[in-house]
């Protein structure tokens, strides 16, 4: 992978609402998690994810990867790191990781393939939307 | 209340994702079984939520009460029911219930105060949608 | 209603994924944003949720009544908040208000009825949990 | 990958409450589905998932692999398959997929590695437990 970009994060922490019936977080609300993180990562880039939506191009997420390495539970705050990189001439793939904040362990990564899809297939990402997402 | 249309009931079962850390079905979720029961509702009487949407007229919920009688639980399987009712001349009502199958005790009543909104504002709902929502 | 205490306010930013197929948040969510904020407020108190739940004491909801009076959209931002009364010996009262920053506008108005409750029946709160949380 | 146990598969119908602002179902709500459908698995074979996390036994996901390869919409119908295999002393590794009803086309894959956690770290899973599971 070329181009990542590091340094993102955006700061959560557990709503009770997202444990389950096992007192810890539900798997699949760590998929909010990085969904958040990224639509903030674009929006922090000047890309507005709703505004592509109305003009026909949407981010649609293809294939996601995540490893579960230490459970989140109740109270706990923690970080989630967002970088990009082009993969091929369609891909755009996001590397994450949620880092728990007590004690700066990796709870889980994450990777993310998306790709720009319209008129219901996949397309090269705009040159404009590259500039502002690696430039 | 008038024109109550009784009798419309989807059977649901607990998914262990909706359960919060206290081991029942968190109270959030319930709104989720209310509606797509709505929606279902709607669509046997050939209403089309979506395409309502796509066509600029929008189902809105302006007011939620629910009442939380009986703690669904793992596995449990219930039923829920749908009734609507005009109220005066913009509102539509739903009133609802959750029955649990293996006691037969109402888990939980909603009223679900709507309206149709067009161009961001409530409006009469148009005379078909009344005609195959009522009638 | 007395003992109400004001003040608690907790902030909040949409995430894409509470919007449904309208583009605004799913009336489901403003419960957990209540929720959430509910047990921060307590945590506020030095009562613990979750710890409450393992020694035997659930604090559940019998009834929520909630008011939708403006939608929250795709990278709002909000402030929710909690104020708590006793009403009669067992019902322990939320009401909360969803205010949207950029506007101050109210988006939703909620009522939130819990008691606590132990071995399956609602119990008089202990005098330790109301003196930290109307104290 | 051996003992393979196919043909088990649980039938869903998208809720519109699972759409995002694409008009899509979600990527996250993609594991509840998963999750329910083996949950229901489990219980197929006798095996009590709740019971087990009660006996201090918690089946707990590891690493999920989730390809997307056509959106599930409103009103979309679907069976999710389960099948599990044991790799090495310690995983249990789901293989699912999400098959439309309406077109038979394969909307997703899974690939989920779970192991049996007790006291904090993965465990052999318990010859009973393999026997019900794998027998």
């Amino acid at each position: 992978m070329e181009g990542i970009v590091a340094g993102f994060t955006v700061d959560f922490e557990v709503r009770d609402s997202e444990l389950d019936g096992q007192g810890i977080v539900n798997n699949a609300n760590y998929l909010h998690y990085y969904e958040h993180a990224r639509h903030l990562y674009l929006r922090s880039r000047g890309i507005d994810f709703v505004g592509m939506h109305e003009a026909g191009l949407d981010a649609v997420v293809f294939r996601i990867e995540v490893d579960y390495t230490e459970s989140l539970r109740s109270g706990d705050e923690f970080s989630v790191g967002v970088s990009v990189a082009r993969e091929g001439s369609l891909r755009l793939v996001f590397a994450q990781e949620i880092v728990k904040r007590s004690n700066g362990h990796i709870a889980s990564k994450a990777r993310v393939v998306t790709a720009i899809v319209s008129g219901g297939r996949p397309v090269r990402p705009p040159a404009e939307l590259l500039e502002l997402l690696l430039g």
